[in-house]
């Protein structure tokens, strides 16, 4: 089989990829080919049994999409676009990028004609509030951010192409990635990764909101395992609502700090400071906060079940060897 | 106060502009000018006190939509739109009209940098079943037609635009407006119409689904409160979720044909002739049924406390002088 992943070169799309590699089969069908999309130049990986091939470009140029698309990939990852932070402060960029380029991969598939599985990352981001204490999978999606609104137009997008059979979509509503590894990047649900992973690098860290804040994590290696877990869904028992809100772990951000001394100890934890960030707590305080989840479970979607699992996920992946 | 109203051709269009001018003012300002703009030709009433402007064209064209807000309109009523039937019918008409124009539109206004208010005509398109017995305002809105896609992609812009100051906007998520003047149009919801207006007019009608089908209607009266309820309601009260549910009478399709008997007797219900029709049928059984539209009746709007009165509704202002 052939396989299409946009946003190759992001952290999710480099994990994806390697496992992709490392199984070398979906759903028990060899991978042959690995086509791999991103709008900044990258490395990837080579293989004696997969053919690797790099594309370099903006989905949302003309035709660009259309020759991804050309070489009918059987499964496409479409994880492509920019994050909040940046949606947010560069408008046109965001609607460009996140809408106009999902709808460009979209049409360049339904003109194909050959009805591939997408997967699709959306956000808990779709999610607007007041929220009650636990969100259900029928509560209602206004997005309080640009990149919350570009992701449910997405989805709706992806809902409407699947329902008319010019593919065969799944939206997966990722709760915040956490621990992020490597740099700080701009989205602003950072620090949630930066007062873990910083620490236990030896390194401050920063907490720019209240303790009490809660928000759900899962680690990207359940992203990963959701992504390969709706590859190979069951179109049919998903049914016409296309985009699941998935698991994680709700926790305060007091709960995380917790989790991080009982794992790392007090000397990790001594090295994050809190100093409020107002614009981040402007975002931040809209957040969704824990999510009931229930049909992404009975689809058999699974995340880590503590915020302690989450952390030494970290360390497992990350720090080791 | 200078106002535009797309979609002005329309039947809607047609009745809040009669009302407009009727008027001559909204919220206390008197009205200079009123811009009128629709895709088709069409006469509009000249008037000693306001001046009225025909615009014919198509908002998706470049430039269209910036010189229709060029003369910055305080107040803009957008209805363009393709109907259902027709969405479903021609997907990229469709997605053209009723989600490009609409962005091109609200880009334009976004440019002008004025921030007028927008009032929008969405739909209950945007909601798709299963539903609860009575669907509540934090109802998750899961379309199942390409036209109600369309109109959740364009409330979920509305929102955001409105979130960043670019606009003052309203959606209306208008119920089936019943009883519809005139000839039928595409919509697969003509017949709740017809099989009022036929018999009235002494006109056979078939009703081609079962009579304990439930919707929501509004009269077109009620569908223009809306409209003006909404040019002058306080944008502070209603907060960051600006797509509102309106209200409606909810009937079964045997209860509108009980009314019309009670107010036009046996030998209207006589006209009405069953015959299923499958297309019509594989819609509709998705519809939305009841509404709780509370957050609607909180702002002031009101519709019909009864289906007798929508029918009497639509003697008095078709049928009577």
């Amino acid at each position: 089989m052939r396989i299409l992943v946009t946003g190759a070169a992001g952290m999710v799309g480099r994990k994806l990829t390697r496992q992709l590699m490392e199984e070398g089969a979906v759903g028990g069908r060899a991978i042959a080919a690995l086509d791999l999309h991103d709008v900044v130049p990258f490395d990837a990986v080579s293989s004696p049994k997969i053919h690797v091939a790099v594309h370099v470009g903006d989905l949302s140029d003309v035709g660009a999409s259309a020759a991804l698309v050309a070489q009918r990939p059987d499964l496409i990852f479409h994880l492509a676009g920019v994050v909040s932070g940046e949606a947010e402060a560069n408008l046109e960029l965001g609607y460009r990028v996140n809408l106009d380029g999902t709808r460009a991969l979209f049409d360049a598939i339904r003109e194909a004609e050959y009805a591939p599985r997408v997967v699709f990352t959306s956000s808990i981001a779709v999610y607007g509030g007041p929220y009650p204490d636990v969100i259900p999978d029928d509560f209602h999606t206004v997005p309080l951010t640009s990149y919350g609104t570009q992701k449910l137009m997405s989805e709706a997008l992806l809902t409407d192409y699947t329902r008319r059979g010019y593919f065969d979509g799944i939206g997966l509503r990722f709760p915040t990635i956490c621990v992020r590894p490597g740099k700080p990047n701009k989205a602003a649900s950072g620090f949630f990764s930066n007062i873990i992973r910083e620490p236990l690098a030896g390194q401050p860290a920063v907490l720019p909101v209240p303790r009490d804040v809660m928000h759900t994590h899962a680690s990207p290696r359940s992203a990963v395992g959701f992504l390969m877990h709706a590859a190979t869904l069951d179109g049919a028992a998903v049914g016409p609502r296309r985009n699941i809100t998935l698991p994680g772990v709700a926790v305060t951000v007091g709960e995380q700090i917790e989790a991080l001394q009982r794992v790392a100890g007090s000397d990790a934890v001594a090295l994050i400071r809190e100093e409020h960030d107002d614009a981040i707590w402007a975002l931040v305080k809209n957040w969704p906060t824990r999510f009931e989840a229930r049909r992404a479970r009975e689809l058999g979607f699974t995340a880590e079940a503590s915020f302690d699992d989450i952390v030494r996920a970290h360390i497992e992946d990350e720090l080791s060897d």
